[in-house]
């Protein structure tokens, strides 16, 4: 049994970790941390816990936490995380992050996209990026886990077994992404307000969203070189749920013709076939994001088009789950030694 | 470990069944039945349970079921286990029938409102109604279990304890009810098709709905009395959840007045204080549908109105768990001698 | 041509009456106020406007602008219009108010529901209740109008012909009322995001609602005698629309037998056979919400129910258009001997 | 005042199409054909018209409703016109089909991807696709309008300018498309559920979806020359309106640079700068599908992404309007000398 703290325990991502940590059976959370709801009880304000989760919102208090946690997760603003934490605190507890702070190698990168001064740069070189599925052995060990983005877990898991197989150029890569509102957070806004998200569609941070270089490193990791993309994030009316839809163009064989179906398929299988929560779909069968609700799983499937020599790959997760408690959950599994799946094996709400 | 058959394994309640008992570690389910997708590989149908659930549709077969499971449940349409129930097969296995077939004591009521010939009266004495808040005992003794309806779980539960003690007038009760689309079943309707729904709120079955002498069954139980009410149902365009809003004058006292929030509000903590799956809210708060959604739970609350001498008692669940398929697996639980919240303690999906 | 101002024209009713109005022939919109907006284009925060209305958004100036103006609409918080209405703008121009300033007779009703002091009772009098259906002849000669409550014209509208003609008993009458969210206006608040509405449904101001002691006045007069009910107004998710169930014990006719089906009919096709604004549908048909989506259309039925001897009367419109905008527009022509219909005459979206 | 018939008046394109020529002033519907619902009342189905549209539906009869009429809307499946249409029709009414059948200049691609016998390809030449505000000259001369699909309208529209003017590479096109459920049509199928579509989104048709060779002709007339793209449908849940994202890249100048965000918007304003019904929205501001619905707009916008050379175009509308009905409507304005926007003017629906 461990002692897990939480920063950022009443938005959406910290509530879905108080959520899936009150399911599991080898951590206690000691701590629900929380700068705006201090001092009040923690269900008043997620009455779905009631009866089932209990204590007070504290103050952030990272000094006192690390002494007493084994694992803390701060689901906080970007540069939270950066401008408290200490060398003393990465000795006394496991961090995981689920901001964007230790995600990007290069602190200029950071700053650019996130228009945000980078305080504790000498952490970037031990921190792990903690896309599981990807970096297993290397979290296993870590002290510092960048937890990832939400889109970015998504649109890399879907392409990257043929950007590191070399099947698809990298440089043709395009990203078109759906998402759930919950992944705006729950900042009262008139632009998430019911009635303005409801009945509608649209594009947002075209060319500009903090994600693009996130996907960008991961796959450029992926292929060798340096990748550059163009993504999209749209908002759709529904609470969860994150689709991606990929496109790129195949790279011939030395014959010149593209590779088949097959092929591509096997790729996809070799990668992911022992993988617990990535799901690869029957051939024809696109992904949905309802299929994923409520789980860690991410649904993957992809459609030669044989006419514009393009592949057309799609991938769903849970925004909440996958996409950023769920995994962080993974993460915590992998670094304690217990069984990546223990108390995430949720199975998909459908309808 | 027993073996559990479903019959009705593709519609919604069904589905929820399946979904529930994949993750009960007691139980094994050795047959999905479902005549309109016999021979189907399941998970192409519910690609939610793809990777965790196997197996192929199986066409009703109800003699071949009941050598083989231990406890078989009917989520099927109503007459359908009426019409095909031996007393072989009650010697064979448990059931628990998600239909209306065994609810009503009173044959006439049933086919009056039913507009169905009941095929198996006989039963009707044995059968246990299967809530499990109120008939606990019975339900650990019997052979057949008529699981409540949703709307009627919800309706019930909310002003059971009021009407128990006499605080109400149940000549004065109405129910005013709004539930999620997945009550209306998997069915292709033109009715229930995304636009006609979305956007959209509408009666139906105003006077007419079947569930009205189900609720006043059992509330004319707790009564002593026949009961009368007036029960109206409401489409909403949300997938699952039911909210009851009930209307019922207070009783006054013999000096006169009436009873008073804090002398309501210790009949209910009295009745539910022990159970695992009620909710008496906090003074004030009103229950929402998305903080039970995904779980067992029923949340509760009520407010006196002074003004016009009425109690207003509120009450929601998701008619697929607590309206269906988790309360199927909590009168499982309890005639297997299993805890009763045995694998069956999700917590909310909130967002 | 008239000139037309609006105060408070960024709320959800008051870009309503600004759609409503573009398309008026009738009418020039000299002045879109907007406090929050001042300075800034019409056109950047309701873009759904763009070439269409022009013009800035202007500070509240009411002395400036009944100058100019030959009607003014304040689609203001309560309190407002109150607090600044002089006895020379009224006449300088006709005022019709959004709010509930004018709306209930007796001030300490309002000073006891709304919880505020009411600046200007001495115009309370002289106001004219704007519920065209019922006040049409005092409307046409008024100065002053109190354009109704959302949840008021729904609920009174749907019960007035049975409550003036005697056929129920008012102290019976109880109002389940469901209401889309652009009811709870554009306010930046966490209750009214996204994923707090989006599959979701709760009662709420259970009892101490204001649009209650409207309701009330209003039926009081039809009844001739003082009416209590009982209120309960319900969130769900969508943007539009108000769907009331109403019941009440039918009177008994002198022979002791309950009135019919048909007599009740007769009396509602009395009442409104002629009027434009509300559609009385067919025996057996349930009003919904998207059926009168985008139109200022009342759609009301009702059904008896013999076991209970009370009726079930169901109303539904469009909060922003009959309910809101729409009625200030109806008011507006009544005021100026524009036909009742004028540009008003929209058919509603569906799907 | 002219006579309109329309087959097909009962799934949602035909009851838009109803709608819309309810409000026209120089158009009498005189006939309102339904093979599902002949003899019915039309408003018993579509009962927002009710007290507004008048009639029964009537079984499909080209032959009499030929001589009666003189526009004919055929808004029913592929297949139906071409299979039933004859030289002497097009001698006795104006024909605009809402259907694929005369969209495709070519009998064999459009064989080829709709799968069916073209029956009369003899009228593929005279046919004229009316996409208004690129054929207008042609359209006012025409008997026989092949009217433009959902996807297609707003694919083309959004992206026309640029491929016209050589701005982008073709070849490099990738068109993402987003689409409320209406677009599904009526028909009962357990996909097009609320529960199946809420909370949901996925991609369909990849690769294969027939509107692909529709927006391929198009663009290769405004190209000069063969046009290959991607083109791939979601389904999200709301029920009208489409969004694209199209991706592209930008064609080099003769010194190597990039075009600019000027060059590419004074392109489009030349284009649609005197368009009614075209909206170019201010630099940064993303197209919303709310901010068309129930208009006859399209939305248009783009971001220039200098990392990647690629410009993002974006566009919006709402498919049963601009993108069928509306359309319809427009195109029967030019071909009958009325005015283009002719009782089409409406303001979009917001919120």
């Amino acid at each position: 049994m461990i002692k897990a703290g939480i920063i950022g325990a009443t938005g959406y991502a910290g509530a879905e970790l108080v959520r899936l940590l009150a399911g599991h059976k080898q951590v206690e959370v000691i701590w629900l941390g929380s700068k705006s709801y201090t001092g009040q009880t923690y269900t008043d304000i997620y009455q779905n816990m009631n009866e089932i989760v209990e204590g007070e919102c504290q103050d952030d208090n990272i000094e006192k936490l690390a002494k007493q946690a084994d694992v803390i997760f701060t689901a906080t603003p970007q540069g939270f995380l950066a401008s408290v934490l200490l060398k003393e605190h990465l000795e006394q507890a496991k961090f995981i992050d689920l901001s964007a702070d230790y995600r990007l190698k290069d602190v200029k990168v950071y700053e650019k996209w996130y228009k945000i001064e980078h305080k504790s740069p000498q952490f970037l070189e031990e921190a792990v990026y903690g896309l599981c599925e990807i970096n297993r052995s290397q979290v296993k060990g870590a002290r510092l886990i960048a937890n990832p983005g939400c889109y970015t877990t998504c649109s890399i898991l879907t392409a990257y077994p043929l950007v590191k197989e070399g099947l698809i150029d990298p440089s043709t890569l395009i990203v078109d992404a759906k998402s759930g509102t919950s992944g705006a957070g729950r900042g009262a806004k008139a632009d998430n307000l019911f009635c303005e998200v409801n009945e509608n569609m649209k594009a947002y941070g075209v060319t500009t969203h903090r994600h693009t270089p996130e996907i960008e490193e991961q796959l450029g990791i992926a292929a060798g070189k340096e990748v550059r993309i163009s993504f999209t994030p749209h908002l759709a009316p529904m609470n969860r749920g994150i689709l991606v839809t990929e496109y790129a163009s195949l790279v011939k064989k030395s014959d010149g013709s593209l590779p088949s179906e097959e092929e591509i398929r096997s790729v996809y299988e070799r990668r992911y076939g022992k993988e617990r929560f990535v799901r690869v779909l029957k051939p024809g069968v696109c992904p949905q994001t309802k299929w994923v609700e409520g789980s860690n799983f991410v649904d993957i499937n992809f459609k030669v088009d044989e006419r514009t020599g393009r592949v057309i790959m799609m991938g769903a997760l849970d925004n909440l789950v996958k996409g950023a408690a769920g995994q962080a959950v993974q993460n915590m599994n992998l670094l304690f030694g217990f069984p990546e799946e223990e108390w995430l094996d949720y199975t998909p709400l459908f309808p």
